[in-house]
């Protein structure tokens, strides 16, 4: 007969911490803290696997089941000396759920089961406090009713609160004895009015229904939803953990608390909890009254505080990090009810994990471990006062992390203009566009009304480290009138928002924000991972400014450089235009004389803030047609065409030649080099221009050219032998000598299945797993929010995979490109310069699969290295 | 040292027929009919490798040649009993290029060289005809001076013309010897004038000189643009054929001809050919002189006619091919100059092959690969009459061949209308939409001023069997006023034009078109074809009529149904419309019930038509805002609005949210199916209670059910799961026994890579290698026009990948996508029902992948066939 049921407690437990898949987190938890010698209340764990069985069986219990906690029962009885149904010393258990993985409230829980008409009045005698043995009696009817029976527990609040209407009062507190055991008899009606029947006065009829409701919770509506959230099977099923009671409530030398080993929001290593003398844990959540600090426990119990330091000292010394602690205290005697991992800030984690270290308590690996990438998300930012009262009138999308207070203005020009004036702003706007990119430079932060995660306003702000509040839909935006909506109020130019991009939340006025605290601990923990880590972290930056953020952050190259706004900035867009207008090759190159100056110019500076340092450089990559207004923009149009001199016709027959109907799809990107030459030639003659100047000068540039979109290898050879061309002549002509190096996303899937051809004449890949997920999936990141979120709910897909990369498919081509590549080109040089190269679950993936470096925008720098250094920790290369 | 030259000729062959590669398609052909004994004038080759050797030494003659060349002239002297520059007895050649391939007009040829003062008065005693020596001579002068030396031939015409305009004359022939004889010594003039030296008097120096100018023309303009558009490597270089002259003019028992040994046109079995007396060959061309039909000769010449007849058999026996040949008769005596393999047409390709399999000439293999595939489109549809003269006012693309005459009308409704009245329609649109199939389907033919070959007119025309010309740019439509301009011309409503989807002309009026004579020979050639074929051949096909028309002409089941025309049509556009806008799963199930009705019909049509045969369902695959007008069309969203009784601003509201950025990559598919359960439950009922129902009926129906845009394995398990559900229980109603099969397109180029996967649910899997080349290269085809043409110019790709498959990368996906996909099914069925599937080069590629079945349009079946007999012969399964 397969086992289903352990003891613990009572210096006879058979279960242990390391059978967490059998006993779930508490059962296990349990057993733990009583192998340890801890005074545990003792009790038993019926299995996951008996959980599933039962299901199996269809909503019965298994064979051998009954027999086996009949046998735990009576040796519970034994340790307690107590006895289910005794009418001297009855026995009063708790009946809880405890999963593999943590579902905090999600599944059903029984107190004080036992109690009933007989056991109450023992209760009474044993206790001689009627009012704490009735309160427990009618409190266990109405949690029996609702989670065993389904009763709504609405009906026995109304009672409740009819009878204090009765008596005029206003807390549960101020009802007495009389009263509770009034309520017991009232209850009990309402039970057998609902259902029929009486309340159960048999406590195994009690035990086995609560047993079966436990069980049952494992497929509540919340609980398969909380699953579905945080990807647990559904086939591990919950333990059950029957416990004696222990009651925090008998009197003033009873009591209960919660307490961490460190302080679980600095990490400060010292002692930090708090308790309430007479009540149960819920009371110290529930806060009607306000607890005490644990510190105040040593005046009022000293010899309890000294036993709890002890133990609490025990447990992180045996678990090896903070842990987060329940305890109740009866008569006196002090118990232990859990014992877990403490849930910690991000900032408290690296300080604990910096510290445990210093303490020997755990090696350095094991810290790296310990702090969860993300985490340190909240540590770069600028955050809203934690101690502030904020209101939020609105919430969107969390696109960007951080906080940012300033003047609301309605466009780009305005957001400079304001900011040159040294105002602080908020950019609102419906959704951005490439236009805007000044604008969103200069302000504190962004809100748009449409758009989501990977909206364009939430990609640039990102990559900028800015601040981003996305898709607050109950936000309404009249950019002509400088005015939005939101919820009843009207926000003008000028006027003060808050938004917090890490909640989505749009607050009105100036909240006060916090800077974050790049403190010691951080640099020490960083330091740490660096030792660990086998891929490179780089950056994806566009100007020297996000360059050096990102070499602050420790950032060892440039992955990406996009040229686009190299094209857009004010002061050179109009001959970018003029380029496009041109009907020759002639004119073309006229105008593209005009923009190379200030590409050179843009080189030079994010060459010398990242000297020493590769950098590549993508050339110019979206389609032509971004570069002036839309079709309905007659304005714009207007003012272009009076700007160049140009018939309005011209510009609007450019306009719709360059239309597209799947510009994802379309004339973008290394096709724009090979149709005009001379666009990629602008700007290699740019690149090589600023870097061998710099040269001259005595400063290391190590560049590497990428070309974008690239899919067959004639484009590859045709692009690259151009553009050698180019550079040599400038090094022979400036007489220095400049390593470089050409290569290519691999960002179409064609060009990852035949990655060995084109690693002829790439030195480098860089993979774009944004377009590359797009094509392979055949997903337009604009358009998938119409079916994506149903398809994470349908399980169809595990995740976004914009978010996280699909390691099955297009992980595979990945896999692919990168293994055929090496074919050709052993020592090719591979890395990621998509959204993902951010993200710590597909670094480990790319750690995996071979790639030399990851790159990602500034503000996830030091994420990114984390994640790299957890990755090869777990898997060395 | 290497052998360079090659004689021929005179019983002292050297080279032969297999030496191709290297004396070039002209010498190899020179030398089999020498070795035949046939009477050639004696020569000799230079190399192919020669003319490579001579780019190498930088454009000199290599090492050796000079000796070789001098060896072999003193043989052909002897042969001849001529002597170059001789006084007495002159030997004239000429000098020829002649590459592996055809390349019929691009380079160089000099013809009598070898005059000089001197030698130009031996001929005159020779010859006796002073006007013929010194016309040879400033023919040659002037061809010398223009290929060798490159001065413009307009300067020698310009002094002919000078000299008839002076003697009162208009033709050439006119002039009289004495005339000939000033004319040579003015072209020497012109010659000195522009070349500053004289007119090389030593035919040696004539000889090198021609022999660099014939090695040169392999790389003129006009020969790499020849190369370039036949996929003809730069590396194979030309030889040259240096020949002794014969001459057809030398007076009336001289004459030149050319003739094919069977009937081009029909292929009848028929000596076939024209001549010339005292004539060269170009004058047979130029048409001044009207030539004799080839059996004149017989009455001229009886004893030459007889000899050509036995030639020309032996030519047809050796090479067991219809040959083209070329003759000169000088002075009764018969010179053989070219054989070559003649070019038909496709009625006289099958006929011809059919012939010399009963003939025993060929094989039955050979026979089927003497016919090229695409050669059989011309058998296959209506025709301009060849006899009648047309002008065509305006030239668009080729876009579904064979003609068409009928009145134009300008948009769908009206087609129908007139259809169904019984006039003969063309539908003349700027481009078509999937809301203009009635019309075309209506229409005898299609215009439109926009758009490639891939357009949605083109595309759905080649589906349809349809004439189609499209892209026509010349023609401006004004839809609204229901008039099209044509260069000059106004075309309106009502008046008939002629197009001829062949050609893409345009013509005004009524032209005589004759029906595709599908003759005996035709069904013979594919009763052969099918012989020898591995691969099926199915259909995709919408209707009944199509299914009927693909049935006969051989197709073994349907590849592909689409069902979009099934929402599109008239009748129930209303109900897919309502369902669209339904707010609800309730309203939405409601509006579909309207649809279901008329689905069920639709299939119980197209499983009647293809009884026995398997047909495969593809459900519902375009975006569903296709099925809504666009946001500028106010006037059919009040239709609409009014039509369903909903405000206008809802129709708006549904068009905006259903709009998508890159609907290439967008909202539909299966991605439909998933979100929208209920629509796919429709069409899997339709299709199932149609099969049951005939079924039940004794009509034999094999239901293939097929999800679209399927990329992840759950898609493939859900949606199957659901379908089967319903099927079965259909099935079970119906009580029948019902084989079907459930399986997917694979057009992602995730699903290609996670095949493995995807078969575990799939029975079957139809490539759809339309999306999959769009996906995999990133290529919208709706947008690729604005490159595609610029990168198969610049060779970057070696063909529009969008008509014959890329076999190095989506071939490789196909590839992978079979391997996995057997992998865990051995016995998956694999097809393709992209446009590729009646593409020839395709589907011998699609063989050697292993593929069960091709599935093309109706017209294109028979095609099909014959390349999958094709394959299969060249590289047996």
């Amino acid at each position: 007969m397969e086992r289903m049921v352990y003891f613990f407690g009572a210096g006879i437990t058979e279960g242990s911490e390391e059978m967490k898949n059998q006993l779930g987190g508490k059962g296990c938890n349990l057993a733990g803290m009583a192998k340890l010698g801890l005074p545990v209340p003792p009790g038993f764990t019926i299995t996951t696997d008996t959980c599933i069985a039962f299901y199996t069986a269809g909503s019965k219990w298994p064979e051998g089941l009954k027999g086996q906690v009949q046998d735990n029962l009576k040796k519970l009885e034994e340790a307690t000396g107590k006895k289910l149904g005794s009418k001297e010393n009855p026995l009063l258990v708790s009946v809880r759920s405890g999963a593999r993985a943590s579902m905090p409230g999600m599944m059903d829980t029984i107190l004080n089961l036992g109690l009933t008409n007989d056991t109450v009045k023992a209760m009474v005698k044993l206790t001689s406090n009627p009012r704490f043995a009735y309160d427990s009696y009618r409190r266990f009817i109405e949690m029996y009713a609702d989670v065993v029976m389904g009763v709504d527990r609405q009906n026995f609040e109304h009672a409740m609160d009819e009878l204090k209407h009765k008596k005029g009062v206003k807390l549960d507190t101020d009802l007495d004895a009389a009263d509770m055991e009034a309520l017991t008899g009232e209850y009990k009606a309402i039970y057998k009015k609902h259902l029929g029947e009486d309340f159960p006065e048999d406590p195994w009829t009690q035990l086995e229904g609560a047993v079966n409701a436990v069980f049952r919770s494992w497929n509540n509506q919340r609980a398969i939803t909380y699953r579905k959230l945080n990807a647990i099977p559904d086939e591990w099923g919950t333990a059950v953990n029957v416990q004696s009671m222990v009651f925090g409530n008998t009197g003033e030398e009873s009591g209960t608390g919660v307490a961490f080993t460190r302080n679980p929001s600095t990490g400060e290593n010292k002692f930090y909890g708090e308790y309430l003398m007479n009540a149960q844990g819920e009371d110290v959540v529930a806060g009607i009254r306000t607890p005490h600090p644990i510190a105040d426990l040593e005046r009022d119990m000293p010899d309890v505080y000294t036993q709890l330091v002890g133990i609490y000292k025990k447990l992180e010394n045996h678990y090896r990090d903070m842990q987060d602690i329940e305890f109740t205290i009866e008569n006196r005697k002090l118990y232990m009810l859990q014992t877990r991992s403490g849930k910690r800030t991000g900032a408290a984690a690296v300080r604990i994990a910096v510290e445990m270290v210093k303490e020997g308590l755990i090696d350095e690996k094991t810290a790296v471990l310990r702090v969860a990438p993300s985490a340190l998300d909240q540590l770069l930012h600028p955050m809203i006062d934690p101690k502030a009262k904020v209101d939020a009138v609105a919430k969107g999308l969390p696109a960007s992390p951080g906080a940012a207070v300033g003047q609301v203005v309605f466009n780009a020009e305005d957001a400079v203009e304001w900011q040159e004036k040294g105002e602080k702003v908020i950019l609102v706007r419906t959704e951005t566009s490439p236009e805007d990119i000044s604008g969103m430079h200069a302000a504190q932060g962004i809100l748009t009304s449409r758009g989501g995660m990977t909206s364009h306003a939430a990609v640039v702000a990102r990559g900028m480290g800015k601040c981003c509040v996305a898709g607050c839909g109950d936000v309404i935006v009249e950019e002509k009138k400088k005015v939005f909506h939101v919820n009843g109020h009207v926000v003008k130019e000028g006027d003060w928002i808050t938004i917090n991009g890490s909640t989505g939340e749009l607050i009105l006025g100036q909240v006060k924000l916090v800077s974050p605290e790049l403190s010691g601990y951080f640099g020490e923990l960083m330091a740490m991972a660096d030792k660990f880590r086998a891929l490179k972290v780089r950056t994806n930056a566009d100007t020297p400014k996000d360059a050096a953020q990102a070499r602050a952050f420790g950032a060892e190259g440039i992955g990406l450089t996009r040229t686009e706004h190299m094209f857009f900035a004010e002061d050179r867009i109009k001959a970018v235009r003029e380029m496009i207008l041109a009907d020759n090759v002639e004119d073309r190159k006229a105008a593209l004389a005009k923009v190379q100056p200030f590409q050179k110019a843009d080189f030079v500076g994010i060459f010398e803030a990242m000297k020493g340092l590769p950098v590549t450089v993508r050339l110019l990559d979206p389609p032509l047609h971004e570069f002036l207004p839309q079709l309905d923009m007659d304005k714009q149009i207007e003012e272009i065409a009076s700007e160049l001199g140009v018939p309005k016709g011209k510009i609007v027959d450019r306009i719709q030649s360059l239309h597209e109907l799947n510009p994802m799809l379309g004339f973008r990107g290394c096709r724009i080099g090979i149709v005009y030459p001379e666009i990629f030639d602008m700007q290699i003659t740019a690149i090589f221009e600023a870097a061998c100047e710099l040269k001259k000068k005595g400063v290391e540039v190590i560049p590497e050219v990428m070309f974008p979109l690239v899919g067959t290898s004639a484009e590859m050879k045709m692009l690259k032998d151009s553009a050698v061309r180019i550079a040599d002549a400038i090094i022979a002509k400036y007489g220095v000598e400049l390593e470089y190096m050409m290569g290519t996303m691999i960002e179409i899937p064609r060009a990852a299945v035949i990655a060995d051809v084109i690693a002829k004449d790439a030195e480098f890949f860089s993979f774009g797993t944004n377009d590359l997920t797009q094509m392979g999936f055949g997903y337009s990141r604009d358009d998938a929010g119409k079916f994506l979120p149903v398809y994470v709910n349908k399980k169809v897909l595990k995740a976004d995979p914009f978010q996280t990369i699909d390691v099955e498919g297009i992980g595979k081509l990945v896999d692919m490109g990168v293994k055929l590549g090496r074919k050709t080109r052993h020592d090719l040089k591979c890395g990621v310069c998509g959204e993902h190269g951010g993200d710590p679950d597909s670094i480990e993936f790319f750690h995996g699969v071979g790639l030399n470096y990851v790159s990602c925008s500034p503000f996830r720098v030091p994420i990114a290295r984390l994640a790299a250094a957890q990755a090869n920790i777990k898997n060395p290369r």
